[in-house]
């Protein structure tokens, strides 16, 4: 089937997990949607985030899509339940392949977490970890400085060290040995964040968990694009055309040509 | 007249102006309104910010404002022109005001203006100077990470000295000797930007203006409340109302009851 997987985000940050995607699935189409125009979400609350997602979603559907990765931490958390209750289509988060990578990655059962405001307030990371292994410690900080340090091009910079250094050394303390960076930007961070908390903290990017998942979901489905002409990438955001194809050229593998400017706000 | 007087910013900053025109116009009544779920405007295209705006503006005007104060510098810098052809109300926007007292308070006629990067690219600050006065030299500097610092609460503090420093240090390399606060959040860093640029620069909050311009457009309109029933204010958002609160709290000289949340997008 080579109907295109469609992947949204609050911006440009998901294009993180779109190159995971790109990577583990490279026959698969895509199209993404970054909504540039209303990010962050995760300064917003629970209702607000859910309508925008909804928009988003309609939006892809019109498209086409078979199936939808949420790749925003905040969307996943907030609602993805409400959301893949709602269509036919499956409905993939980043938040659980996330916890999955922790549960995996964790030797001495404590783990930390970081991410928005919004992530970390609604507490699903934590309650799937326990759900996973009720033995499993959870420690969480919301970090708002770091998507915006990212998009200033702060990433080698001693005020990130400085910033990572505020909001890590808590986290620190409690003997950690594997971290979720539950935000699409922070792995971006990776060097002053691993920097920081040592080589014996494993740092989990939930993208690569996610495109398993995704590819696992297309077979089981059997909707993987078995047809040989796949792909290819469609990209779509609410406003600041300029500023997203400078950030896809910082993080995909591929230049990206073109990007269309729509208002989600009709969907 | 006893109709309101509209206010609107991108989120909660806009209060530092809605503040001095209490302090400067306490017969008047206010509704406040904030776009908190569509902020920050400094990062998007012009074209939105005039989409926003023009929905707050219908808003407003359900309301009966007689008036309307635009209170964030990105939507008076990118958009008052168009805004104030299209409707009937006087429409103030801060940026002139704001221009007016940087242009009273230089002696050296060096000015430097501070914003966000809507601001900052809009050109309008300086546009506005050079015409008071050809001979003014303006430097411009787009400060991105001072918002989220204050919205973090790091307003004392070592990270948001350096950060000061780095935004700062090219201006203070130009002999200014007044710089523009041209962003409604900045007045709350007039301490660490104060620090940093010394005596000899003022900092100039262009709300004490913004509130004298509009206390004379309502005298030259003859549309000032005369009539002994002033003083109401009501406060919208379009969403996080808790932060909202928290934030007016701190920035307010009046306790706020009251918020209410609106779904900006229908009108």
């Amino acid at each position: 089937m080579n109907a295109p997987i469609g992947v949204f985000d609050s911006g440009v940050g998901g294009l993180t997990v779109a190159r995971e995607i790109m990577r583990q699935l490279p026959e698969e189409n895509l199209v993404y949607f970054g909504d540039t125009a209303r990010v962050p979400y995760g300064t917003k609350s629970k209702e607000t985030v859910i309508r925008y997602s909804k928009q988003i979603i309609r939006f892809l559907l019109s498209k086409g899509v078979k199936a939808i990765v949420i790749a925003c931490n905040t969307a996943s958390a907030v609602c993805l339940p409400e959301l893949a209750a709602l269509y036919d289509v499956p409905i993939i988060g980043v938040v659980e392949p996330g916890a999955n990578s922790a549960a995996k990655a964790t030797k001495n059962k404590n783990i930390g977490i970081i991410g928005t405001n919004g992530t970390v307030k609604s507490g699903v990371y934590t309650k799937l970890l326990r759900k996973k292994d009720p033995e499993i410690t959870v420690v969480t900080k919301a970090c708002p400085l770091f998507v915006p340090l990212v998009e200033e091009g702060l990433i080698d910079d001693r005020i990130t060290e400085d910033v990572t250094q505020r909001y890590l050394s808590e986290l620190k303390g409690y003997d950690i040995d594997a971290l979720v960076l539950g935000c699409t930007h922070y792995p971006l961070l990776m060097n002053p964040i691993g920097h920081y908390m040592g080589e014996k903290v494993t740092l989990v990017n939930p993208a690569y968990e996610t495109a398993k998942t995704l590819k696992a979901t297309l077979n089981e489905k059997n909707i993987a694009n078995t047809e040989g002409n796949g792909g290819n990438h469609e990209y779509y955001v609410s406003d600041m055309v300029e500023q997203f194809l400078t950030f896809a050229d910082r993080v995909l593998p591929c230049h990206v040509d073109k990007v269309n400017d729509i208002e989600i706000e009709k969907y």
